[in-house]
């Protein structure tokens, strides 16, 4: 006969995990238990909706109570709360949220999947706020979506640059609201390093959208009109969004004495057990593994959450699993722009003092001479020592997302940077060049991993010129007009071969042209004619970016 | 001091090679010598300057003669042919097309890159023929655009369905002129099997585009105005573009006694090493190596002649390489749709008699709730015993090279249909789903790897309702109306379990719906339920689209 199994949480990784269930048996009993009223529901979609992208709420609700019921046949039991886990004997005391009413239900294998919730810091005046919002139900999309059309809002402020907080602060800015992102740090999107972030920077403020760095909240006034910063600044508010980030929901595992991580994530092994066997736990409340350093981390991403969910069935179906880490992989998209990101990022892998090095290009979306191409920048890390790719970012207009998976996948193969320059990707004008972004990439990380150039950085060059060392852009004149470094000298690379005599060959050789390219083949000219040289990664571009004021 | 390198033609390849040797030493003279008047040009973009997508004549002219001879100190000689070579003096005769003048030049290495040119066989009234063209340089641009401008054709044939065909017959179409495609075999497109291809029939059709097929060419009359079809079919044409196919320009290479192979592209080793160890051979012109089943192949494409042009340049500055076969990945756009392919298809693993499965699936590029989604047709190849990924094809209108090209990155990277599962690729709404397309198909096929779904094929279905089996779609009633499988029974899935009784125990139990997935859903409750059971690949989709008439 049949299992009976408990999944808590009937969103994403719960959701696929009956599914999954129901798949590879027909005999289990299947209970999936939600507090809220709807089921795996489209949580990406939710700012979606409230900026009217998305105009159809039923589009919201991916699987009904009685849809999914039916199509799988589970029990399904919405607006229900688990409140107490028995791990002696192996039960649930769940609470009907709509009677009150408490029972108590036996399992054999327990699932947690209660996800993670917004973090509210318990700021001065935040009882008294009126339009605070956070968002993760559709309820609360209700809530906001329903403060909008009958509030009429001019002003929103969204306290934190994360995924949540650029995808409401886009929505918010299409239903016609002035919107100010408030950010801690000194960046959005901290998936991204600082200086790919910068260039999401433009398109937000080309929109009209606010941007304070290095500032939070310091107290709601005036029932939240009024946001006093820590800086001392004021801001007025008709509509806050509270998006600095989210914490697990893991307050049930806790009390039925489940160890959790260091940021309360609940532990669990390969096989997504806690360290009870009975009880699985998956998606955003757990403290999953980062797939390249196996170092802890917490990643509430949907993709994690559905293959978690998937896994868990496989394993109390008797299949052998292993789940070996979550890669990060992500995307938004910010106004026009995408940026995405997989692996691990530069901050990280300092803080984890790695040997590792990154190479900045810009190269174009498809092919030069066809029209609607634009500049992909790409951000490449890799370990200096043996080219294992270790992370890499995107940010552009076009095929940014396509870049990045491909290099999540190139990961997952176990590629090195070298092998990026040979992957034989899809070229026609319309998607691509003959040398695909990622080749292009590749050569770069290779060329520095064998030392065929020198990099620096952009947060080099300032170090550079107050040394007084010989810095030469070597961009036509005419694009210097659009900015330079200053304390550069220009030099056009058409002109390099001849001028070679103009250069000391006592000193290193500073080289930098818009995006890298040129500069690279500045600098193989010089060290070809036996000059110490250096380029700068990503160029000009990089440089400006990262150095522009907010 | 430097060596003395003559490379054999000043497109792609040849151009590539220059510049990669140049940056890897100042000293050896270089000479491309290039029989047309244009090097390094855009060959992928002519058809769009034609169509007037490319507006700009200027922007096919990726490098000139001029800059590229100044940027990488090169000694370029266009509208000069190289005539014949003398392996045992290392010399090379070369005739000023200008001037009619022939030199002779000695080399250290030589390296040719001739490409591949249109074949035209001497079909009756073909000298005659006025208004014929084939399409490969610049100035075969420029006489078909002329044609345009000046004489307004109306009706064009367009012969040959491949990559040329597609896109003069879409760019034909732009300007106005009433195109038919005609066609030998029995579908367009040959990187993809019949069933794909199909697919984009529907496409050129809704675009007035007629399509002929399994019929050819048999005479042009009336100075080719009228074009006599092997059927007896005649066609008038005021333009007709011959794109059959290319065949390697391998004439030189052929006088100087290299080996050819069958089809008559240069034999080179991985070293890209013709039999004469000081002379290399790359592009459209050679015989490479089919990258999966390392079998003899041809495969005109862009990618591999850049990426050869770069690794003979390391070869001859002393780096150790090796050229590892061509995955052929590609990709077209033909009006709206895109087609994209890579590696091994079934009409090439059926005739190698080899040990394949394929799967069909039509997952969405980005999630349902989400606008502008669409379809995404793909189609993976692989190994029934292992699991190694042979191949794979995608049709549709948004999303569709980033999927053959996540999983070309899989196949460099020796992942199997397994591990498509388990690709962590980047999900926000406008992109993608949480399943990424990659992943369903991964799904799928590690389904049928494990025995967990039985698949049938659409070829197989006629075969199976003329002997009378138990054939049930699982979709809605409504469904149907739009088109069904004569002789199929309506179970839709959500009624399946409450009549399981109607079924009989002793058959096997056919099973479809729109896509495969449901199919999938309702053989797995038949299976668990003790029934033997096979769902039909791609659904109806792919079933109606392989069997539509033309």
């Amino acid at each position: 006969m049949g299992r009976k199994i408990i999944i808590v949480g009937g969103v994403a990784g719960g959701a696929t995990a009956a599914a999954r269930l129901r798949r590879l048996s027909e005999e289990d009993q299947i209970i999936m238990i939600e507090r809220g009223e709807y089921i795996s529901f489209a949580n990406c979609g939710l700012p979606y909706y409230i900026g009217e992208v998305i105009t159809d709420r039923e589009a919201l609700l991916v699987q009904t109570v009685e849809g999914m019921s039916n199509k799988f046949n589970l029990d399904i039991r919405n607006l229900s709360e688990a409140i107490e886990v028995n791990r002696e004997k192996k039960t649930i005391k769940i609470k009907n949220l709509n009677t009150g009413e408490v029972y108590e239900e036996s399992y054999d294998k327990l699932i947690l999947s209660p996800g993670a919730k917004p973090i509210v810091p318990p700021f001065e005046g935040i009882a008294e706020a009126e339009h605070l919002f956070t968002l993760r139900t559709v309820p609360d999309t209700d809530q906001i979506k329903r403060w909008v059309d009958e509030q009429h809002p001019k002003e929103a402020v969204v306290i934190g640059g994360g995924f949540i907080g650029l995808e409401m602060a886009e929505n918010l800015n299409h239903r016609g609201i002035k919107v100010t992102i408030v950010e801690l740090g000194n960046q959005v999107m901290s998936p991204v390093d600082y200086e790919m972030a910068a260039l999401i920077n433009q398109e937000l403020k080309a929109n009209d959208v606010d941007l304070i760095f290095e500032d939070g909240v310091k107290a709601f006034q005036d029932k939240g009109k009024t946001i006093q910063l820590q800086s001392g600044r004021k801001l007025n508010s008709d509509l806050t969004i509270m998006s600095i980030g989210v914490q697990p929901d893991s307050e049930l595992a806790q009390n039925a004495n489940l160890s959790l991580g260091s940021r309360g994530g609940i532990l669990v092994n390969e096989q997504l057990q806690t360290e009870d066997e009975s009880i699985y736990a998956i998606g955003d409340a757990i403290e999953v593994k980062d797939y390249i350093q196996q170092t802890p981390a917490m990643i509430p991403l949907a993709w994690p959450a559905n293959r978690q969910g998937r896994l868990v069935a496989d394993h109390i179906n008797g299949r052998s699993i292993s789940y070996e880490g979550t890669l990060g992989t992500s995307v938004a998209q910010v106004f026009d722009l995408t940026v995405a990101a997989t692996g691990n990022n530069e901050k990280l892998l300092k803080s984890l003092n790695k040997n590792y090095e990154a190479i900045h290009v810009h190269p174009a979306s498809n092919a030069s001479y066809y029209p609607g191409g634009s500049p992909v920048s790409l951000k490449l890390l890799f370990d200096s020592d043996t080219g294992a790719i270790l992370g890499a970012q995107g940010v552009g207009y076009k095929g940014v997302e396509k870049r990045i998976d491909v290099i999540a996948t190139a990961i997952k193969g176990k590629l090195n940077v070298r092998d990026l320059a040979d992957l034989e990707l899809a070229y026609a004008p319309p998607y691509s060049s003959a040398k695909d972004p990622v080749n292009m990439a590749g050569y770069v990380a290779a060329n520095v991993l064998d030392s065929e150039m020198n990099i620096i950085h952009y947060h080099h060059v300032s170090d550079i010129v107050d040394k007084g060392e010989l810095l030469i852009d070597v961009r036509e004149p005419r694009e210097r007009d659009g900015g330079m470094i200053d304390g550069s000298i220009n030099i056009p690379l058409g002109e390099l071969r001849a001028r070679l005599n103009e250069l000391p060959d006592d000193r290193h050789i500073y080289v930098h042209c818009q995006v890298g390219l040129r500069g690279y083949l500045a600098s193989t000219i010089l060290k070809n004619n036996g000059y110490q040289t250096s380029n700068l990664s990503g160029g000009y571009k990089t440089y400006q970016a990262a150095t522009q004021k907010s």
